[in-house]
């Protein structure tokens, strides 16, 4: 399960993706750590570079990332993870996916609804 | 059309995927100055860590990769651009995805046949 954590200083990219829809959920790095915990738990696990620690995604919201498949490129720099949510949205925002913003016209739009009520989940 | 480039040492890493099928093509990574002539060319363009340059994603291989769609997520740190892939595939080692190796029982497999040859493209 050789991957190359060495160009991101120890990371690799994490793409997340509904296994169902397809659509591209989020993007988290991991390291060597959090990759083999995401394989042993199949949870989606990562690593959070501004809290220098490991986190699994949903620990607060409940919002894990059941991971169905797991895929990488040819450098084996990145990681591309089909997964089921658990839950209405892994965006901490509230939305189904964290890219809810389209560039329109040279500016960055919310281009959906969203899904829950993120101070219901994570507090005010 | 601000993005957070502060997190990747001036970088945001940008996926690919194709805009009919919904498949990740591949990960790269783009400076602002990538993601700007991305946006004002129609091309996906990204920075190469590597070679320290910005390159135009088909520019030798004649595979580019027209833009459909640019979303960020909700940091602001990542891209999605959804593309119309030109030529047979993205990946330099002959694959229609650079994700062409799947992870099953820990080891990572090829999973696909290659779509074009590689050689005949870039050389041998």
């Amino acid at each position: 399960m050789d991957l190359d954590f060495s160009k991101l200083d120890g990371l690799v990219a994490a793409v997340i993706q509904d296994h169902k829809s397809g659509r591209v959920l989020m993007v988290g790095f991991m390291n060597e750590e959090a990759f083999r915990r995401t394989v042993d738990s199949g949870f989606a696990t990562f690593y959070s570079r501004s809290r220098n620690k490991l986190w699994v995604k949903g620990e607060t919201s409940g919002h894990r990332l059941v991971v169905k498949e797991i895929s990488t490129d040819c450098d084996q720099d990145a990681v591309l993870l089909k997964v089921e949510p658990q839950g209405p949205g892994v965006c901490h925002e509230g939305y189904e996916s964290c890219f809810f913003r389209r560039l329109e016209n040279g500016t960055w739009t919310e281009s959906e609804p969203r899904t829950y009520d993120p101070s219901a989940v994570y507090g005010a």
